[in-house]
């Protein structure tokens, strides 16, 4: 506290991101990282890049803007890009979803939203998920500024299908409704094509998961062009450059990369079917995922003390200490190696 | 405009930054760019951080802000770091300088500041620099939010001394006073080890310039822990991995290449004595310049003009169309070949 801080700084409860532990022979399996690592191809145009960085990069970012429309079969003029999809959902709640009404997501969910709506001084509700922890579209039937939800949501995993949300696009057409795609490469049917017919519908992806790029910090917003003009003014009074050189050619040259991405994300689908077979097994209670981590409960002992026991054998899940999901532990999808460690480490805890 | 835009995005009025074009063979003296390049140790950092690149960044990037420490003699506990300077002055801005009166700066400086205001919806009142263009200490004794200015400033180039920055800072000690040092290192005394002494200093840099890593986007801020940890609040409640692994691992070599940053800075310096005695000769007014550019304005030639000319010749300069600086040019001090293709161009265009 100081009296130098403006009001904001006093009132702000900040996220708090999955740690990140310098310790080495980790199995760490807490914060979503894909376990195969970007395309070669991508590493190769940043050390194509490296003898440019004396100079600004690109503001427009126009190099990885044309990659990511190709790859989504829509124009760079819908597309907005961004330093991790945290800064563009960050300037989405400023330039989108600061309206007098309440913007509306579920009570679970991405855990930066209401942290946002500190930052900026934005009325919100939340909307609680069905006991399974799926989202109700008629629920989002309601007065509200906006709406965001991630889908596959997070951290359930549980995947909203596209007639669904068509269903709350169609019920708000006043309001900008955000979905949040971090995770939907890995099950789920992603909502650009809507883009078209939905002025009112924002897609917001990122190239941290399932193009393993989660080190270089890109992500990106796609919809109509109206909306990606308010990113477009909010990010340029914010910073000009907000994607550095090497973040440009690397991401560029990742979303050109079909047969990696396509590899990657499917090899990481086998293995959730793996390990969610392997932790039912041990008696978990696993919640259908479409994205790269599980969560799961175990009806007889406490997510708390698991999580503790599993660090103490090297190996780190996420356990958010938050109504409802208490009991849950969240649980990324690892390589082979990484699984097998944890279902081996979970079969010992819970020997009778 | 939309009905789906917030307020804030209708009254914005974005910040321009240089224009970077894809041309080949263009003399670039527009954007202050460092011709010499940045360290080979921060390349070879970038390099031995690519097989990382599938997992998250430190969200402290403490191996960052302790060669930043170290370089300034300080402790890491005094340092912010972030996605450029202009990410961390955004953040100055809505943590520091958002009071109920009005924040201060010279009416001539960095033209971002204004547009941060608007962003952030705070109040502030211009300054007017004295005739000669430098800041008047005298001028800063009146009620304020907050203070900001660039030392040396931009696009002057004039240079505050420390006694009288110290007088700023006495006569305003409830307010934030920022020293914007983004070109401190081209010829001044930066204002750091004042901030042991003056809680309510915070001193902005980047590695843009005299890193010469414009391409990676790392800028900083150093001032009292208080002051610290408002910036890291707003951080964390905005993007909480706002650098990249390439920027943390090649911006802490950089910092640490002591040699190759005096060397360089030495050579710039030089250029800049050249080039101002070049420019006197054809005739140009120059104000003294502490930065890696010269301002400077040529009694009998339309600023514009010469700047149309310039760029027909594939040599890009910057020109403000800005009351009392229309008639003045903002030219980078570039390697020796482009300084004497200036030159020569210049002189061909001044020619009776």
């Amino acid at each position: 506290m100081s009296r130098y801080w403006s009001e904001v700084v006093h009132s702000l409860t900040p996220y708090v991101p999955g740690e990140q532990p310098k310790l080495p022979d980790l199995v760490k399996l807490n914060t979503n990282e894909n376990p195969y690592g970007p395309s070669p191809l991508a590493l190769a145009a940043i050390q194509a890049e490296l003898d440019t960085l004396r100079l600004y990069p690109d503001p427009n970012a126009d190099r990885l803007k044309a990659a990511i429309a190709e790859c989504h079969g829509i124009a760079p003029a819908n597309v907005f890009v961004g330093n991790g999809s945290d800064e563009v959902l960050a300037h989405v709640f400023l330039a989108l979803l600061r309206h007098d009404l309440p913007t509306l997501f579920p009570d679970i969910t991405y855990s930066f939203y209401p942290v946002y709506c500190g930052l900026y001084d934005i009325a919100y509700e939340t909307v609680p998920l069905a006991d399974d922890f799926s989202i109700r579209p008629e629920d989002y039937r309601r007065p509200n500024g906006g709406i965001i939800f991630a889908n596959p949501n997070a951290p359930t995993g549980r995947l909203l299908l596209l007639p669904q949300i068509e269903t709350i696009l169609a019920a708000n057409p006043d309001s900008v409704v955000v979905v949040d795609e971090a995770y939907i490469d890995f099950g789920g049917d992603s909502a650009v094509p809507l883009v078209a017919r939905y002025p009112n519908l924002l897609v917001v992806q990122t190239l941290s998961k399932s193009r393993s790029l989660a080190g270089l910090r890109i992500g990106f917003a796609i919809g109509h062009v109206d909306l990606i003009q308010a990113l477009v003014r909010v990010k340029d009074s914010f910073n000009s450059y907000p994607l550095d050189r090497l973040a440009i050619a690397g991401g560029a040259a990742a979303m050109a990369d079909r047969d990696h991405f396509e590899r990657t994300r499917r090899a990481v689908i086998v293995s959730r079917a793996w390990l969610s077979g392997e932790l039912a097994d041990l008696g978990f209670e696993v919640l259908p995922s479409a994205a790269n981590f599980i969560f799961a409960r175990h009806p007889e002992r406490d997510a708390g003390e698991l999580a503790k026991a599993l660090r103490e054998r090297s190996i780190i899940v996420r356990h958010f200490r938050q109504p409802r999901i208490e009991q849950y532990l969240r649980i990324t999808v690892g390589s082979d190696g990484q699984c097998q460690a944890l279902v081996a480490a979970l079969r010992r805890l819970l020997a009778p």
